[in-house]
């Protein structure tokens, strides 16, 4: 299978998809559209919606049927990379080589946007027209994942705790990035029709994939081309953030992200092909430069 | 009647509601469930829970049926008032007479504590327990109310528009305040079990009282004692903030906030005495001082 190629098409659905979600550029009032738009559309790697589409494969429904969840779930990990690049938290000039959201519309628009895009992502999945008990179980996955006990708890503690001890890691990175790569699988299981034993699989798979992701960010944070990660190498260590190698070093973070990743691929064997997609997601993830 | 004690008796249900939703205070990580609970316990009037409990025993529902509403739009309410404090936005220091919450917390954890209390809102209202059509249908509710056609697109204007114009005045008015204060009577009469005639009452009557409101507040904020009201008098002038007297001139603003009144107490009628707490609710903000 050609993975890319597999990975760009998903990819072109989930931005045709998070096109028409989205209000346009010129609808009043504009500049807050225009703000959601430049940040969603800043070329990340959809990752968390090519999650989604890839789980519903797996459990034998389509990748269309996922496309809410695909949307609401990029829509939130943009909301969060704008907060988290406002002057107030990392403080970041750049994303991905381009402006951040407030060096371009001004640090009130910036905070509107994220806003608003954590706000559509719940309006998107509650009309979109699946079962309804279905959508409540997806809205209800969404908001843990990315509340207190998710995404949001791990921002605190990343903000809190600039000393690096091996519990503090694991939390941030838990909560901080694995929440949500756990719910795109949850989540894309649920509406492709998965059992609750398939539910579980993916969970396994999502929280193996989801440490060993972060682990592999730190890495490349560390050793990585600036000109490929778009951060300045040893920016992480230079703010004493907590990350893998500072606590595990270099070559125990990467015997840790290819444990994780080896169980992450074994999860999905009861999937047999149709989780082909994921098995090779997983292989990408121990390979990626950016 | 005695409308301050029917009041007060909505406002003790709904803070016991909201207790048991919010995370407690020794949950890690702590700080942000501080954060979350000292912005929701800090004095506010629960006008929208109210609402919407009037709302639900107005088409013959219980006030019970609301709280979940009720819960949830109290959170969406007081995230928007942390964001709008923040010094990117209007820079205030005190809210109800207390420091506000950048001011105590910093200002990375009180852009948590909004983005957290927005989604714990939605979490609420997804596992609430009410049939799974009528919570996709208030989520669909909350979430357009809040969003960039709603509570944020007022906000955004309101940010970029110093200049007061009447129409600028009146969009910001019917966006930023109004569109939450007509969702909390649509939920709750949604909750309640309402028809589609009885929630177009229910629309009528919120987008009147809604405007008036806002009138209201910007006349005492304008000539109200700064002791009741929490702010300096003529604040809103010295920020050339758009506002009705500005527009309209403090006794044109009376006359269009008595006339508001009259028509959402005229449009309750079909309701009879079921709707007597949301009538005696338009009397209240006629005669409010703070």
């Amino acid at each position: 299978m050609n993975f890319q190629a597999l990975l760009a098409e998903k990819a072109c659905m989930v931005d045709q998809a998070l096109d028409k979600a989205l209000p346009g550029e010129e609808t009043y009032p504009d500049v807050i559209h225009r703000a959601m738009r430049y940040s969603v559309f800043a070329g990340g790697k959809r990752l968390r919606p090519a999650l989604a589409l890839g789980a519903a494969e797996s459990v034998g429904g389509r990748a269309e049927d996922a496309l809410p969840a695909a949307v609401a779930l990029e829509m939130v990990h943009t909301y969060s990379l704008i907060h988290d690049d406002l002057p107030a938290m990392d403080n970041d000039d750049l994303r991905r080589g381009r402006p951040t959201s407030h060096r371009v519309f001004g640090e009130a628009v910036a905070v509107l946007a994220g806003d608003a895009l954590l706000t559509h992502a719940f309006e998107h999945l509650a009309t979109c027209g699946a079962a309804p008990e279905v959508i409540c179980r997806v809205i209800g996955e969404l908001a843990r994942a990315a509340g207190t006990d998710g995404m949001i708890g791990g921002q605190v503690v990343d903000t809190a705790s600039p000393a690096a001890e091996a519990a503090t890691v694991r939390y941030i990175h838990t909560h901080k990035t694995g929440a949500l790569i756990i719910a795109a699988v949850r989540m894309g299981a649920v509406l492709g029709g998965g059992s609750p034993e398939d539910v579980a699989i993916l969970t396994d798979y999502g929280n193996n994939l989801g440490l060993a992701f972060q682990i592999v960010d730190d890495i490349l944070g560390e050793v990585g081309d600036p000109a490929k990660t778009g951060k300045p190498a040893g920016r992480d260590r230079t703010l004493a953030k907590a990350t893998y190698p500072a606590v595990f070093g270099l070559e125990g973070s990467r015997r840790e992200a290819a444990r994780h990743l080896a169980a992450a691929r074994a999860a999905l064997a009861p999937f047999g092909e149709r989780a082909a997609f994921l098995g090779a997601l997983a292989d990408f993830t121990g390979e990626r430069d950016r």
